[in-house]
């Protein structure tokens, strides 16, 4: 397909458990996206995040056990693993290629971008797919961000993602600097929205308008602070336009399991709302949904069964 | 400024507690509204909703003498009524006049079109601002919309909105349909969204890069299903293009009021991350507003001092 979607849930929803996800949801987690058409699914981060957190679950270490365990899951994910460079050595990259990790992404800011570029070179003649993510881009100046950019790119970083960690981005700067990374660099470009102001949708459809091609999402938008991208949502408009292979039904699926494990609460709703208007069903029509709550699948094939009757 | 925004947060917000707001709250809703600057202010449905609905609250009916306790509120809101032709006769437009309600909406479809027509009619010469809604836009072809809106043009409208119901459109459709409204008619276009799909914020944007300027928002996108566009996500985008002469405190400071009289559950959180967002405050520095929920204005002062001491 055009865009290389990059699911973050685990990694950045993990905020809203402290990193606490049931191995047997992660298993299934990883499994059913795989079978979604996930081009990578990041599994953590690798000896902790940006602040070391209190009490954190695996999912923000990525301890070699916990990465030997994910190896049974699924023989077609493709694994992503993020770090922060002052968490990293070079080590950590062997340990990262022998437990089957194919993506290592690394946050990149103007005070560590030295010793990120190290760690770029070092994976990237290790055989990783290397993301250089440069974070906080609302804070940088245009110059500043090309800047890193190029840097991060005469390492070898394979992509270099705008990471709009604080979620203030507009439009307009979205485009401006995807743009203007494309002409300083030859790497893809990623986008990594937050929803804050309600632009995570508008922002990433500019990245991709302008030319970016990765995008990270998460079911249910689970992610620090107002969250990132709703995955679902970007799925659902990648499969309008013709750009989405599957049917949504497997990412729908997974939304009820991730509600047990995230301690804020989830709307069965957001979900409904959204087979509805994907089927283009109205709110008058709503009668054919079980009011029992018998589940995904059986609301799935209602919606459909009701539009294809329509037609 | 450049676009008119339309508050709908009583009309379609109903849906969420049956149309049942205090009066006090309306009374604030209203003048604080009024004060933050939106130029329209739709205060309910006149004789009920598409369907009728069983106990709903007087926001549902705008009987004439819930529109007179309204007059009171403030001189300077610009009050709005929405109807369905079914629902609507003409004598209910004498008495929106008489209540001075400034704006009158009224629902179109196929079906109803013969009837809003001659309401329409009557409204413009009544000497209302007269919106043609164009419902469940996205189950129409392009020539449909396009014939319901001649037909509404012919018959007086000031503006034609599209109104996608079912949250079903997807930015490419909006944007052929703002357009080809503008070209076979002379009236202001309008867009009403949902956000089943995620697509609230980038629909409104592809309306009003296409030429729509009026817009249809509520606060925290309180609305039928998924709800509507979130109008301090909206506001917040004017803001920030220069396109909003007001700080945009005063909407935010009726969130917390809303929050206690929708039956559903607010999360503070969507409010406090936008604050951080619009004066581009990291998560880590989030230890700046108050942990004890002191409110809004706090944590309001507190970003502006934050942010200022930065620059």
């Amino acid at each position: 397909m055009k865009y290389t979607t990059l699911d973050v849930t685990l990694r950045d929803g993990g905020y809203k458990n402290n990193f606490h996800f049931p191995a047997s949801y992660i298993d299934q987690h990883i499994n059913l996206m795989a079978l979604a058409g996930l081009d990578w699914i990041e599994v953590g981060y690798r000896n902790g995040s940006h602040k070391l957190l209190k009490d954190a679950g695996d999912v923000a270490y990525c301890t070699n056990s916990y990465l030997q365990q994910l190896k049974h899951v699924s023989k077609n994910a493709k694994i992503s693993v993020i770090g922060h460079p002052q968490n990293l050595e070079i080590f950590d990259i062997d340990a990262l290629v022998a437990e089957d990790v194919g993506m290592l992404r690394i946050c990149c800011s103007t005070s560590t971008i030295e010793k990120a570029k190290t760690l770029i070179k070092a994976a990237s003649d290790a055989g990783l797919v290397v993301c250089a993510n440069i974070t906080r881009s609302s804070q940088l100046r245009l110059t500043e961000m090309l800047h890193l950019s190029e840097q991060a790119a005469s390492a070898g970083a394979d992509v270099i993602y705008i990471a709009d960690s604080n979620g203030s981005m507009q439009p307009d700067r979205v485009s401006t600097f995807v743009e203007s990374v494309m002409e300083v660099t030859d790497c893809f470009v990623g986008f990594h929205a937050h929803d804050h102001l309600g632009l995570a949708m508008p922002n990433s459809l500019a990245a991709v308008e302008a030319g970016a091609t990765y995008i990270d999402a998460s079911l249910n938008g689970v992610g620090k602070g107002a969250g990132n991208l709703r995955l679902e949502s970007w799925v659902s408009y990648l499969s309008k336009k013709g750009e989405w292979n599957n049917e949504i039904d497997l990412i729908l699926l997974q939304l009820p399991l991730l509600e047990e494990v995230i301690a804020r609460g989830f709307n069965r709703d957001v979900w409904l709302e959204l087979i509805l208007a994907y089927y283009d069903i109205s709110f008058d029509d709503r009668r054919i949904f079980s009011k029992n709550n018998v589940g995904m699948l059986h609301d799935l094939r209602a919606a459909r069964r009701f539009s294809d009757l329509r037609t």
